[in-house]
């Protein structure tokens, strides 16, 4: 392989690598949303914020889906837990706004919750 | 809403959470797919692991696609981070594997500057 075609090769590999950035982000754009969505159902109904067993099953399920994809497993859920760090970082968001505006109970649960260390809502 | 239509209205944000999820750890599969065979390419042709300017123009590209999508384009920046941080680590596990079979000077080249705290590259 010439100089040309490793140069040439290597814009192919990285207009793939930009095409797959532009889909993850708008994947996690969408994923956010729906997050969102769920802390203020969860807020507004006193819905306990944190829900192991959901948790547990997301995990697994992605290390398996990881696994099929030929992704490690260990970094797919180290993946899923770098997202749920965001996901509590909105759910604080949304508490504090709530509290800001009227008092709810529910809202301050989820705010307690986000904000223990052992508070996390993945969905 | 009754207790029923929250249920619902829940279950259904899920199931688009974990379509999002299988979608996202497939993107991610596809993406390292595209760095290792970057990565081979770089060390087996001896060219440069990093290259600033690229990435500079990465971290730009998806700030402004963040932005369009209503994501947090600090979110956007730290996920591109957190990707590059495995991307070294493949390159550190092709590097080591290159040097055990063959000592290659490009691949050690890689090796060295993945391991450094300022040698990343995305791609």
């Amino acid at each position: 392989m010439n100089d040309a075609d490793v140069k040439n090769l290597l814009a192919q590999y990285r207009a793939s690598i930009d095409n797959i950035d532009a889909a993850l982000v708008h994947m996690l754009a969408e994923r956010f949303r729906c997050t969102k969505a769920v802390g203020v159902l969860k807020a507004t109904h006193g819905l306990p914020p944190a829900d192991p067993a959901r948790e547990q099953n997301q995990i697994a399920r992605l290390r398996r889906l990881a696994n099929e994809a030929q992704l490690d497993p260990d970094f797919a859920e180290k993946f899923l837990n770098f997202i749920i760090r965001e996901v509590i970082r909105h759910h604080e968001a949304i508490a504090a706004s709530s509290s800001s505006e009227t008092v709810n109970a529910a809202s301050s649960g989820a705010e307690n919750s986000a904000a223990s260390s052992n508070g996390r809502q993945t969905s």
